[in-house]
């Protein structure tokens, strides 16, 4: 018999007891109906698993920074590289081609190193992470007020849905994990046993921090009465699903963070311009194509409603039908020349095709495909009607009416559209709004004109927009793919969540609290040196310390050094720059901001570099950059400046033997007025040996 | 008989017929208990009024840009300043002392003032709002995502609190406004005639745009019915009435924001150090006494718990009874020397007095005031124990057991406060958590490791979190007063939504979306061009254009230039920039980054400036900073370099003759490699004559 499928909590692999497999859901091979897996938890400690995170998880992920876990998370994706055929033949028993399993397995791998990547360049190398400027809130400069994100108390709940068992599990888990939130992944039960081979791999690699990473295969009933203040689940699946577990009173009232993704409507508007023959047309219809063919439609974000001018309904249906019958084959994805898998189940075979009746009850005429049992290859490379596999056509269904309500809100989660016509742009902006809120809608439209008219109607609906057109036919990432450096999750039907989009989901997992004080306080809060507070001076430069030596607080005040006629004619003439507020008096007087002929404001901050810097050889090894420079007060001859350079930030990083510094810049005049501010950006040695040696 | 209070809808002021108002609720003066209004929407056309707001006031709102917006935001702060005296008339009839007045109606203006700057300072002059980086989407540029915020396509209904009628309403506005949303505000019965107050100065302003504020006086029970995706209700109150609202379908599944401030059983920590005798220790008493009894204690941020170390309970008491005594003096606001009013209403203190019956009941001790009658100056200046007004004793009640429920969960949402003692910080933060989600906590010390650990263990229980010191304590904003700058919200029992902290409750108005396309549709769509879009060079110097000429796209491509060593020494001698990596080849050499003796970034720059510029007098004004400048590829004595600088964003002024140019600014070597990457910010006029001529 076959064994019941292992779940990982409280730091070990556990199944339950022989009794319960008896009444264990069994999950069966999408092509051939064999046998995969059978689920059950019965018996499993679920809150001692939720406690179990927000103990010994949130502890072992506390003592990392951002970027220790951003390293760990590379690990992981070369981890699960390394062993990608294991997971290649799981995927394979779920309907999915290579097409399909790579946008899973590869896609999923992908998200990781993109969070790992990001986290290193995006995030400081702390666990606190700060939010925007900056705000006095005294005249005095000795209260100011700031934003910080700490991450959440609790454990994040991860309930996926059974199309991308890997993907749709890391998209979650990366985000989490950077946050430093211990993660419970439930999968969806038909194809649970793909994510338990990825979790299997990341156990066995020995990369995760305890507790960091929990699996559940199979139900879990009672969850949210385990869940309080601090935990957040993030969810994917039915809209119907969504809905009750919503309504709980651990989300209504009791601050359990929920967020939905939740399969939508989606649609995609080829616009008055892309006509049949345009590059556009064409990129528009092959995109239509492959997402109503991959994964065989079950993608949350393929296309439903193809809405196109009414002149194009009948070039659009000629050409998907031209495209499908040379393209699609159809049958089992072990079988060689197969371009199309079944869906994952009998039981998902049986909701399309009820699907399918309700939009032809509604309306929907079948234009292409039927519901009649396909013609497929089965694994042996012969084509047959009979098969024990969840196998559906693609389906195009026309609707003569186009504000007909089913085309709008029933979903065949299958190789199903429908084509609607219109008649005026705003007609299509409306149409696309009448979906509710949707993942993502694409519009295939060469005209700017054409494509701000749609977006200002269609973006607030919709979480993600792409535009298609010739310049970025070959290289779109697709309609129906999230990419991990942009936003998923749209709003209304689409389940009002957001996931990915970079850093963005890691705050997700995190409490933005405005935090207020003294900037001694905001400097000790936040790790970032504040105007105001303490700074020390006077002993060694701080360029002459290594990153082990050198604390936020050290500064550079210089001399000042007078800007004479001379100098700034010499710079003029070194430089080029010749602008007339640095060399013609009358017409410098003329301009509303200076007073006459003023210093070149590069002249300033090259001159302040000159006056803080520390010459010789030593742990600084370079200026990368600069930000946020402001020039205030102009300079004019006879005028003198100085420079306070403190440090303000300190980032070392995890794989190299330097890190970056963050100086504070401020360039004063001889009355003490504010010249300029700046950031500037140094790379610096980790240990006094100089990294060359 | 009084008349029934107007509600203002559809473009003008309506009231219910004579014979709804037998019917109408009546408002009672709180201090006199005279009849002040009375209140009634019988009849009232609401669904009418929202579609009004998302056509009418959608429409006009649309045409303006964030600028134009923002300017009207201060242009209705001035006309509402000028008629302070009519409001505070109003306001004292609610029980509000004149600082009670002050921080409701001067505190309201403040926020409009303060996003009309904002508005000004950090949203760009157009429609749309771009969030965060541009993302390369695929290897040769041809691809690329951002995230764009457009407003939402519905109405924001605001449902108030009765304690700060206009700057309640008002911090709500402000963003809606801004973000270009139409609002329909709905205040608390018991003191809805102080807002019908604002709103009436406001449309007398002549200074709102159609449909863009409509004023509903009184109770809308059916609203949740009428709203639908794009609409969003911002609501301020009790925790109950937000989770039955919560509940309603059309939040639940029909993708209508909801965004929930309750009060919430906020804390006040006294340090460890914060011993009797310190600064911190009196800044805590004084502001416990502060927090207590302004408002008379009707706030949603005052404290509730007061939590210290064991060992200073009873020292915090006494300070507390000592200085209530010395300047609590309570009392019918319009008498001379009162400094605190009575509650709003008869039904709010017969609320108060049952909630500490609650406490009392479940082991607090009242150690400061009493539930009898208190005795009150009336308006003619005598004492008295007998009067017709809400008067309530500022109380102060003790639990021996520190995690008893009670303190944590029952609110008497008047001058009421417990306080508790801890023994260690991190029970200090476990008690801090007990209140199920915050919207603000205070921390009181002057030591920045008793803050950073308190910090760690109660940020994300909060929404904001004040630290108070000697650094700060006389010019801190205060534990119980939201600054425009900083989230007002808070996780949990406070709600779980955020108002306020500038421009982000703008953007809780919109809706984010990534959009994906080619940088010339990226650049059609955010106004900001895109590397790798059309430009235009090679015609007139884009110096030489005037904002009315400038588009972006306009482009210089300079010729180029080699640099030698002597330029390098040059720049070295002049700047007294000697640091190693210019002037030492073998320590240049050994640096890991450089082959040996490279240019100073700054030379780059400076040079780059004399490339691009054109020095002729003309609409460039000022160069006024530069942003992001990332230095790529050194470069040696022998190199050349050159400079593209392309017009990327326009922001015209709208009370100036000028406004800001961004250029794009791109420096390449001989070999086309990337040198430096950076903004440069100018101000440019908007006519060819000069603005100062």
């Amino acid at each position: 018999m076959t064994e019941i499928l292992p779940s990982y909590v409280k730091g070990e692999w556990w199944t339950p007891d022989a009794a319960a497999g008896a009444s264990a859901h069994e999950v069966r091979d999408a092509s051939t109906g064999e046998l995969v897996a059978r689920v059950s938890t019965e018996g499993l400690d679920l809150p001692g698993a939720l406690e179990y995170a927000r103990t010994v998880g949130h502890a072992s992920l506390g003592e990392l920074t951002f970027h220790q876990r951003a390293v760990l998370l590379k690990q992981m994706a070369v981890a699960l590289s390394e062993r990608k055929p294991e997971l290649y033949e799981l995927s394979v028993r779920s309907g999915a081609t290579q097409q399909d399993s790579w946008v899973d397995i590869d896609g999923g791998i992908g998200v990781l190193f993109t969070y790992s990547s990001k986290g290193r360049r995006e995030l400081p190398n702390s666990r606190v992470y700060v939010d925007g400027a900056v705000e006095s809130l005294s005249k005095d400069g000795s209260f100011l007020g700031r934003h910080i994100y700490t991450r959440l108390p609790g454990v994040a709940v991860q309930i996926n849905a059974f199309n991308f068992p890997v993907w749709g599990s890391l998209e979650k888990f990366a985000p989490a994990f950077l946050a430093g939130m211990p993660t419970l992944v439930k999968p969806a039960t038909p194809t649970g046993y793909v994510a338990e081979g990825y979790v299997r791999i990341l156990v066995e690699s020995g990369l995760l921090p305890e507790g960091s990473l929990q699996l559940v295969s199979g139900s879990v009933p009672d969850l949210f009465d385990h869940l309080r203040l601090g935990d957040l689940v993030a969810f994917t699946g039915s809209a119907s699903t969504a809905e009750r577990l919503r309504t709980h009173e651990s989300v209504q009232t009791g601050g359990v963070r929920f967020t939905v993704e939740t399969d939508s409507i989606n649609a995609s508007v080829l616009g008055t311009d892309a006509v049949a023959g345009t590059p556009e047309f064409d990129a528009y219809v092959k995109q239509l194509v492959v997402e109503m063919t991959s994964k065989a439609g079950q993608k949350c974000t393929a296309i439903r409603r193809a809405i196109v001018p009414d002149a194009s309904v009948d070039d659009v249906i000629e050409a998907v039908r031209a495209r499908i019958a040379e393209r699609v084959v159809l049958g089992d994805p072990r079988a060689e020349g197969v371009t199309m898998g079944p869906l994952a189940s009998k039981a998902q075979q049986e909701e399309v095709l009820r699907q399918v009746g309700k939009l032809t009850a509604a309306g929907g005429e079948l234009v292409i495909g039927s519901t009649d049992a396909p013609t497929v290859t089965l694994a042996h490379g012969t084509a047959s009607v009979a098969s024990n596999g969840a196998f559906v056509a693609p389906m195009l269904l026309r609707f003569a009416d186009a504000t007909a309500p089913a085309v709008h809100e029933v979903e065949a989660f299958g190789p199903v559209a429908s084509i609607i016509g219109y008649s005026s742009l705003d007609e299509a902006s409306a149409l696309v709004a009448r979906g509710g809120g949707s993942l993502v809608t694409s519009v295939a439209t060469h005209d700017p004109e054409v494509a701000m008219r749609l977006a200002s109607g269609i973006a607030a609906y919709n979480g993600r927009v792409l535009f298609l057109d010739r310049d970025d036919a070959r290289s779109s990432t697709g309609h129906g793919s999230p990419v991990p450096h942009l936003v998923h999750g749209g709003p209304g039907r689409a389940g009002g969540g957001e996931e990915l989009g970079g850093i963005r989901a890691v705050l997700h997992h995190m409490q933005r609290t405005a935090v207020q004080g003294s900037p001694e306080m905001l400097t000790a809060l936040t790790g970032v040196w504040h105007q105001g507070a303490a700074a020390r001076s006077g002993g060694e430069h701080p360029f002459r310390k290594s990153l082990a030596e050198l604390k936020i607080g050290d500064q550079v005040v210089s001399g000042s050094r007078t800007v004479t006629l001379e100098d700034i004619e010499t710079f003029a003439a070194f430089t080029g720059d010749t602008f007339y507020a640095h060399m013609d008096e009358a017409a410098a007087s003329a301009n509303p901001f200076f007073p006459g002929r003023v210093a070149h404001g590069y002249l300033l901050v090259s001159w302040a570099a000159g006056l803080f810097v520390d010459a010789a050889p030593g742990p600084v090894l370079a200026n990368s950059g600069l930000e946020n420079l402001r020039f205030v007060t102009p300079v004019s001859p006879g005028d003198s400046i100085r420079v306070e350079l403190t440090a303000k930030q300190i980032t070392p990083r995890e794989t190299d033997d330097y890190g970056e510094v963050r100086w504070d810049a401020v360039l004063r005049n001889q009355n003490d007025e504010l010249v300029a501010s700046y950031d500037v950006l140094t790379l610096v040695a980790k240990e006094l040996e100089p990294a060359g040696a």
